[in-house]
């Protein structure tokens, strides 16, 4: 245990905000946050805002702009995992005794680069050789599908899967559902990944307020503990020995089990990194919630459905709730702390006490990816 | 006490390496401070990177340059108190157990950015009308002839100071003494600055490792303790109530001072972020050096001289050292470090025991500034 608990949470829908800078997409979650934790914000003694994209100074505009600064802010750049990481330096600070009271913040607005996948760092010759992020993914569900007997379009039931449990989240960019015919028949990016196999482009921001233990019941009567935070990077080169076993993921997994004393049997409700439909495939089986191989036979049987034996990516995940890069992590505790607090209305996975977080990503040359954050919480 | 202590520094000389890409600057740093520090490289737990403008995963890049990655690794951002800033959380987490040995890294590449001032962010509608760094700390400077009766060519002696330290200094960008005649004579920038009264553009690196006072004696005899690490952001509107007294360093001042039970008496040597001429004197002010007003008179005294009574930028600070933005608080630690363990060679402050690091920066609309990293060091 650390001694530390989610008393708040906030966020704006995931969609396009074109009209908007990066601090008024930010304050909006963060009042939202402060509003559910029931706290005078003065109470709140640091700030660690994440970003990957967002420019200068983030989290100094944002509280700037509601006239809270004054206190520690940092900003945190690691990729996909931005806010994640953020929250487990706060959570590090907290159960420090450092502070009593921190906020996290996640946000990105990634409209300002335009459509496709983001403009990537001159430094890194694979991604300048083809290797983005979609044509990553491509390779991977290939070998998955190569290895393992698996179809396009079974792979496609992820999108399936993921864009109905978006159509009942408001905060969702994309709130459709959609057949396993309009996945396959949407416009082919990296084959096999067509359109609906990729998550959109987007902007957003996502907050969430950490109290000490001691302190952290003055403001909820049910605060969330935080019982497993976990931050790691990847092993050079490690990444391309198994092209269906994502190496920070299994090594994170196995680390955060450890730490928290739990195993995958323990978790009733995840938030999974699908950037592209085959990651979700990868990452049940990294987190061991079936055997290698065997992800493809645990979506099709419903075992990761709301309803489910373990819903995974109620929210809609990157695939249908949106993946503003920075606000990805923040964003799935966001949706944790809901499902533990029965607040998730249609999307409610009925009972759960025990949810994760995992968000990844950093491809650059050499690695599979640069960071990896997961997350356990217990109501 | 934090129970945290510098066992290891290490930098490259600051300068122009416009053919080195980020990682190639960060890595040779990190492997003088891991010489430095007499430690096994795989003893260490974390890292903790600062960077600018530095791009995406530069902490994992520069790892995974020497095939040190695989551990958590945060990317800081803070304007010019990025790696300062990384370093307080590295302090934290070190201070709390996390980890019993954590790196931090400065870096940044300015010549990307061709020269001149740094290309600053679209929401800054100050900026936009005209008030860039060199434009605010000019108005500074006139308030500050204007109040006190101070005469242009007496604030350009902070530049013949800190360019006769930098000669000294086989680390620093510019090694070449200059007159007050040869400062006043350089090209206008804004009045009343000359470009010799402006920090260098350039890149750099600075590393440090820092080990919790439990293991810290395993690899060195004589760590040097940290006796403050502080960090805060600057209150809104703030800054324009008084333009000779820089708020967010006054109370990070104060704060510090606070939680170290040591007073501006107590310091032997510091290294303060003397980006344009007239910060130093601000800084000797807001440090409580002496009264305000008398900065001009201190300077003038040869206090601030090394062999003074209180040496100010030995290493020639921001304006001979150079200035890569992200690198700059890293290296003023790495300087202290350097002092206090009696290293600087012909810069060397006599029997300093107590030095201290000022970095402050992030310059936003309706800031003074949007970030300020204070650090006291015993040895």
């Amino acid at each position: 245990m650390k001694g530390v608990s989610v008393i708040g949470v906030g966020m704006i829908p995931f969609g396009k905000y074109p009209e908007k800078n990066i601090a008024d997409l930010g304050w909006p979650a963060v009042k939202v946050a402060i509003k559910d934790a029931n706290i005078d914000p003065r109470r709140i003694q640091a700030v660690y805002s994440g970003t990957a994209r967002g420019g200068a100074m983030v989290g100094q505009r944002i509280m700037g702009r509601i006239g809270l600064a004054g206190i520690p802010i940092v900003n945190v750049e690691n990729a996909c995992s931005s806010s994640s990481g953020a929250l487990a330096q706060a959570v590090i600070a907290v159960g420090a005794g450092a502070y009593d009271v921190a906020l996290v913040i996640g946000v990105e607005k990634l409209t300002k680069f335009g459509g496709g996948t983001l403009p990537l760092d001159d430094d890194d010759w694979e991604v300048k050789l083809g290797l983005s992020m979609p044509a990553l993914y491509a390779m991977r569900a290939q070998r998955y599908m190569h290895d393992y007997g698996v179809k396009a379009e079974q792979i496609a039931g992820v999108s399936v899967k993921n864009r109905a449990n978006g159509a009942k989240n408001p905060d969702a960019q994309m709130k459709k559902e959609v057949t396993v015919a309009e996945v396959m028949g949407s416009r082919m990016i990296a084959d096999p990944f067509t359109l609906l196999q990729c998550c959109p482009t987007g902007d957003g921001a996502a907050a969430i307020i950490l109290a000490s233990d001691k302190v952290a019941r003055q403001y909820r009567s049910d605060p969330i503990a935080v019982r497993a935070s976990h931050l790691t990077s990847g092993k050079f080169m490690s990444g391309f020995r198994d092209m269906t076993s994502p190496e920070i993921t299994v090594r994170g997994a196995k680390e955060t089990f450890e730490e928290s004393g739990l195993g995958p049997a323990d978790i009733d409700v995840a938030e999974v990194h699908d950037a592209f439909s085959i990651a979700e495939l990868l990452y049940y089986e990294a987190f061991g919630f079936c055997p290698r191989g065997e992800g493809i036979g645990l979506l099709e049987s419903g075992a990761t459905k709301i309803g489910g034996r373990i819903p995974i990516n109620p929210s809609g995940g990157l695939l249908a709730k949106g993946h503003p890069v920075g606000a990805t992590g923040a964003a799935q505790v966001v949706e944790i702390v809901r499902q533990l607090r029965g607040e998730a209305g249609p999307r409610q996975v009925e009972g759960a006490k025990v949810g994760m977080s995992h968000a990844t990503g950093g491809g650059i040359s050499g690695f599979d990816h640069g960071a990896c954050s997961i997350h356990i919480f217990q109501r």
